[in-house]
């Protein structure tokens, strides 16, 4: 059960791009007709991209190749291949084969070449990857193309995932749609976190990639245990840039784009932490008063990922305690006694003493909400950063230790 | 329910020291009586320490008298006084007037003076500490000093614990005996890992500091999460070398302390993790191969660590592909091609490939076990480390969301 999911109204189509999907029983031939499991994304011109990959040492091949391509290509990106069920990860001397057949694959359907083409996988990982099943599946995502293709995209990729994920901004005359899955906290089942942005904005590669890891910095990266990175985890930004050939936004349209983005990814990301294994509680964590915003993201996710923490939050226990330990684990240099916390509008600490006014009944009426903030000042300095994250359940551990997907 | 907790025989006396323990109802007058909470050990001569301090940020004020004492005194060192049922932190700004009166109550009791007296409290945090009736179980704690008090001291420091942790070896002619409570994986409620060893085998206090650090590093700082320290955590050695004056040990007998020691030490920490909350499992992970032993204990922790690794020992699932994603994720640079894998005798994974003969069965039967080992080899150098830990269970979200202590 998600955490108050979003009502998301349709994705917008993106001039420049068509989006096919198929189903080919990528786990086994019996799946097939059952969910779809491929998407092919196309552009019809060269499209410019940018690419944030897991910082997981283990990667799939998948991912090596995808880096590999945006340092040759990333001015010329004809097209995205994924496919969920199986993340061909941990799959010995055949990984790489397979993964590099499968882009092959999409080349030929979508008649480009396989230099310029991004793929990603995700599902089970140390299983054989199906790559005649997955070639048929390929193909037959290449006969369904078309500009409205968003939201079966955002199902095709799904694994865990309880509910399709999308959203669309406009930026003046422009687009931007993404797409993303994931159910986890923590990346549970190896739920790898892949999400494939589009826009029609004119934008060079040059520009989109450092505008691309702000956005991952200030989104995707702050979303609870973001530090727990799969083998796989990808994220895509495409821009069709047609008709303007890529000559770029002025500088004003381009702080509004990346406004736009920024907003989108953090939709996207919250999206994944509402839909994560186990979650009943969605929480929010404001770290202010920090040295550097990386100081104010560090103690954030050291608060997020405390599993002590955590089992707080569901047990609607106040327990500010934990949140003090946690902030002193942070291994960032922090000052007890200038330590502030609030959650919603109740004051718990003030320069580290338990707030006069205080009421232990005040707290747990917070702590029981479904959705509620920490505001956490370290009181030295003035940088801040923005935390989502849930609670840790009987749940998660059912769905973890009960099964393997 | 411990995990498989050790027979333990009566620790030895040590000579030159003595142990007294009192109820004194530190959680509320109630329970006076009812359970044991004050411990005070005395030396009759001023005895050499050193000690090892929890990294939190957010220490305890005891903690950090602890640590000026030893600065101005560690080679005379007359008492340790501790208390569980209320740690004496995040507790504002009395915190450290408590703290010091708790030492001057142990000083008056054992007529010694005020600098020479360490000091470690236990519990909950945030509440205001009961001095008056703390000071009162000091004083009746002076009352039963004698040189057999040890296990009743390992009692009285107890929380959560299940049971009491102690252990003696024997160096020679010497002793070493020392108690410790804690019962988490990681550090559940608050759960402060205290641990005191006393010797009477004549060693500087510039010898077992060194040595104390060394023995701490292959023990407590090896089980499970021991980046996730409490605000209290503290752990004392301290030697009376009645007879030589602390002159010291030859070089060969030094070294025979220290293998004792360490072993002592990683029985206390077995201890521990055996009687972690919620645990049903008592897991081993050997890292082998490593370029440095600090890289070994970094990778070894990351596994122990994980969520998504220990509700996989929980549920008995032998997924290998999960500890591959820790290992990946330690922050170490590890190479996907040189890593090996097994579990007991068992071998799952040969140069980063699933090893031909691996049956997933196999792994499933070790998985299923009580206790077993994972060998993991980096395949990249000389180095290793060893770490204990855990499983991830239903009853550590019961315990930990569903009451506070």
């Amino acid at each position: 059960m998600a955490v108050n999911p979003p009502q998301l109204s349709a994705p917008l189509p993106v001039p420049g791009f068509k989006i096919g999907t198929a189903s080919c029983g990528v786990k086994s031939p019996e799946e097939k007709g059952k969910r779809t499991a491929i998407m092919l994304l196309t552009c019809e011109a060269g499209a410019h991209a940018a690419g944030v990959f897991t910082q997981n040492r283990m990667r799939a091949a998948c991912v090596n190749l995808g880096e590999d391509t945006l340092i040759n290509s990333a001015a010329n990106i004809r097209a995205i291949i994924a496919n969920a069920g199986n993340a061909n990860a941990g799959a010995g001397g055949m990984e790489r084969t397979w993964a590099q057949e499968l882009i092959e694959a999409a080349a030929e359907a979508a008649g480009v070449s396989a230099n310029h083409v991004l793929s990603a996988s995700t599902g089970v990982i140390g299983t054989p990857f199906p790559i005649e099943r997955v070639r048929q599946g390929v193909r037959d995502a290449a006969t369904s193309l078309s500009p409205d293709g968003w939201e079966q995209a955002a199902n095709a990729i799904r694994t865990t995932d309880t509910f399709a994920k999308f959203a669309s901004r406009k930026v003046g005359e422009y687009t931007i749609t993404g797409i993303c899955k994931g159910s986890g906290m923590i990346h549970p089942n190896m739920a790898t976190m892949l999400a494939f942005i589009a826009t029609d904005a004119p934008l060079h590669a040059e520009t989109l990639q450092p505008m691309l890891k702000r956005a991952a910095n200030c989104s995707f990266n702050c979303i609870s245990v973001d530090g727990d990175t799969s083998t796989n985890d990808t994220l895509y930004l495409l821009s069709s840039g047609l008709g303007l050939g890529h000559e770029g936004l002025d500088a004003e349209q381009a702080v509004a784009f990346e406004q736009e983005l920024t907003a989108l990814c953090i939709d996207l990301a919250q999206m994944i932490v509402r839909d994560g294994e186990g979650v009943s509680k969605f929480v929010t964590i404001e770290v202010t008063g920090a040295v550097s915003e990386e100081d104010a993201r560090t103690v954030g996710r050291a608060i997020a990922i405390s599993p002590l923490v955590k089992t707080a939050f569901a047990g609607s226990d106040a327990n500010w305690g934990r949140i003090l330990s946690a902030i002193g684990n942070s291994g960032v240099a922090v000052n007890p006694a200038t330590v502030g916390l609030k959650a919603n509008d109740v004051t718990i600490l003030e320069n580290g003493n338990l707030h006069s006014g205080y009421e232990d009944a005040d707290g747990m009426t917070v702590f029981a909400k479904v959705e509620f903030t920490l505001h956490v000042d370290l009181g030295m300095g003035n940088c801040s950063s923005t935390i989502w994250t849930g609670d840790l359940t009987h749940d998660y551990i059912t769905i973890n230790a009960e099964y393997r997907t």
